[in-house]
C-alpha cells in the first residue's frame, strides 16, 4: 500500500507485485479533509479511512513519503502530521512501515529524481497498464509510491542488512581491541 | 492537559484550573521513546501513553504546543508527528485539543515570550507552589502548556468568536455589495 501523505489530499493505493517487476494496480482514492475542519478532527478522519484501507485489503508493508521540512514550510507540518497518523493505524495492526523520498519515488518509476507531476503521472499509468490516468495528483503519487516499493523494497532490505552487518564487524573488532588494550595495560 | 510534544522526549502533565488563577499540578511525566527505535513503532509508543492518560483522567481540554517548521528543521518532522498522534487520541475520545506557540507559553508563566527554559521552570514551579522543580524541560513545558491554556483558554475561545462574527458581518457586508451591483448591472 503506498500513501502520498497530506491534510487537504492523503492519496491512498494499492499495488499487487508479481514475478520480477510486474505490478497491478488493485485501488487508488484520495481522501479528502477540509481546510476549515479543526486540525485533530482532520487526523482523526485521515487515520480512520487508512484504518479502513488496511483492514480491508491487509497489506504486506505501507510505504509512505518522507516528508522535508526544507520543502513547503507551510505545509509540512500538516503533511508530517498525516504520515504520523498514517504510520501509527500500519503499527497499532504491526504492518511495517517503510518510508521513501520523493526523489527515490520519481527515479524508480520515470529514471530521474527530478522528473515533474505529469512525467510521474504518464510513466505511473503506462506501468500500471491504466485506461485512463490518475487524478489527482495525490492518486499518481500514492501508486508511484506503491510501485516504488515494490521494486526498491528487496534493495533497501539488502542494502540495511550489509549495514547491520558491517557494524556488527565493527562493533566485534571494537571489542577485540579493548581487550587487547585492556590487557596489554594489566600487564 | 499539557503535552509538549517530541519523539525521543514528550511531556504530559495534568493541572486543574481553580477560580480566578488557581491552578494545581495534579500529575507530570515524561514519555520516552529510543532513537533507534522504527518510527512507526516510536509513534505507536506515545499514542498509547497518551491514550492511558486520557483514559485515567478524562481532561476536559488537551494543549499542545504548535510545532513550527522554522525552528530546529531536523527534529521539527518528529516533534510534529507526535503532536499529530496526541491530538488524534484526543479526537478519538471527542476532547477538544488546542494550539499555543511556544512564545504563548512562556509569555503566559514567565511575561516573556523571549524567557528562556530556566525561566519557565522556575516560574511554573513557583505559580504550581512545587517543592522540586519539575524535570527534565520537557515535563516543566508540558506544565507551562497546561497553566498557559487555563489562563489563556477563556480569551482565546473569546478572541476567536469575536473573529467569527467580525467575518461573518463581512460576508453579509460582501453579499449586500454583490446583489447591488447585479441590480446596477440589470438595470
Amino acid at each position: 500500500m503506498g500513501v502520498d501523505p497530506g491534510l487537504t489530499r492523503c492519496g491512498v493505493a494499492l499495488v499487487e507485485s508479481g514475478s520480477g517487476r510486474k505490478v497491478t494496480a488493485l485501488d487508488v482514492d484520495v481522501v479528502r479533509t477540509p481546510a476549515a475542519m479543526d486540525l485533530a478532527e482532520r487526523l482523526l478522519k485521515i487515520h480512520t479511512a487508512v484504518e479502513h484501507w488496511l483492514d480491508t485489503h491487509r497489506p504486506d508493508v505501507v510505504a509512505v513519503e518522507r516528508v522535508f521540512a526544507q520543502r513547503q514550510v507551510s505545509t509540512a507540518m500538516g503533511t508530517a502530521q498525516a504520515a504520523g497518523v498514517v504510520a501509527l493505524a500500519a503499527a497499532q495492526r504491526d504492518i511495517p512501515v517503510r518510508f521513501h523520498t520523493p526523489s527515490e519515488v520519481k527515479a524508480a518509476v520515470t529514471g530521474s529524481g527530478r522528473a515533474d507531476k505529469a512525467q510521474v503521472t504518464m510513466m505511473i499509468t503506462r506501468i500500471l497498464g491504466m485506461q485512463t490516468a490518475p487524478k489527482p495528483a495525490d492518486a499518481a503519487d500514492a501508486l508511484a509510491l506503491a510501485v516504488c516499493h515494490c521494486w526498491r523494497g528487496p534493495l533497501n532490505d539488502r542494502m540495511e542488512e550489509a549495514a547491520a552487518k558491517a557494524k556488527a564487524a565493527q562493533d566485534r573488532h571494537r571489542a577485540r581491541l579493548k581487550a587487547a588494550q585492556e590487557e596489554a595495560a594489566a600487564r
